[in-house]
């Protein structure tokens, strides 16, 4: 396993790492297979989607605040429950395919770390899966 | 492939697996790699988030009832077309890290399995997935 | 890796594709592990849930309508937020198990393409990950 840290600078956005996991994935020389990006918070998320123009990240993270408002009713007294939830969303992690020694993304993709609950020093673990799958015979 | 069942007893509820997934994964002897905790069914969800105070999980299933309401209107005859949904938009299916023979969560980090459309017995499969990629040369 | 193209007739769509990665899995004679079903688009998701009743397809669709319009207010000028939005809430792959050399779904399970930016030819991806874990010893 690697891992890396990420700085939020915010209660709530979404922070492209995907760099910090090519570059790890490069120096690991995986070839083949896939990198599980899994974030082991519980109240930030790991998502796969457009990075080109920093809009769309601004438009997912104030959808999500409108889907799932920080001010309840929740009955955690923590205060945290969207958070929570909007994690739940997204999901806190993402497996993306690795070919010829890099992640292969679509023309679009970019990985995202999304914060909801910081501003935190949050930890980004990458897994590698050995892929092919075992073969008749 | 392990598998072990849930008996829920309510209509919408989350249910920690944490412990028998660990279980099964201590004795499957599984040394490094991931675990795909894999849900056949399609009115339940399977999510990784919070499990230290029950209350998050209340706030998650209740926040999830608001999104997406029992009562739709909704075209599908058998009236469960909301425990889909909410199927869809946590997901069937979490990918834990496995690492020492132990699955590798964060601090605050539980398994769950969400039931939509209960009360019902359900099914968990363990799909070992084996780590390290395939290396160059 | 293998790859095939889904021709999407509207703006959005759930498209059944089951049977083509079941084809593919059966002709590259995975014995077992699991295959990634993988969309390198930012405007379309990847969903497992219940195809037997086509009507479940459309309360999904219709109700990701509803929860992330099309409409916004948004900050992206390209007008397809909603969409990028609503591929973040699906996700766009699942991890599918592979057993026998066939994919083994639940008994109400397919998987979905989930057009939300159509009409357009989109391409799906599938990588073979290695079953068994990597055991003690």
């Amino acid at each position: 396993m690697d891992a890396f840290q990420v700085g939020t600078k915010a209660q709530a956005q979404a922070v492209d790492i995907t760099r910090q996991v090519d570059s790890h994935v490069s120096a690991a020389a995986i070839e083949e297979g896939a990198v599980l990006v899994y974030c082991p918070h519980t109240t930030a998320g790991i998502y796969n989607n457009e990075g080109h123009d920093p809009d769309v990240a601004r438009d997912v993270m104030a959808h999500l605040e409108k889907l799932v408002p920080r001010d309840g009713p929740y009955r955690h007294m923590e205060g945290n429950s969207a958070a929570h939830i909007r994690s739940i969303l997204t999901g806190n992690g993402v497996l993306v395919p690795v070919s010829g020694g890099r992640i292969a993304l679509g023309t679009w993709q970019r990985i995202f770390l999304a914060e909801f609950d910081g501003p935190r020093t949050r930890n980004v673990q990458l897994h590698y899966l050995s892929g092919g799958g075992n073969r008749v015979g």
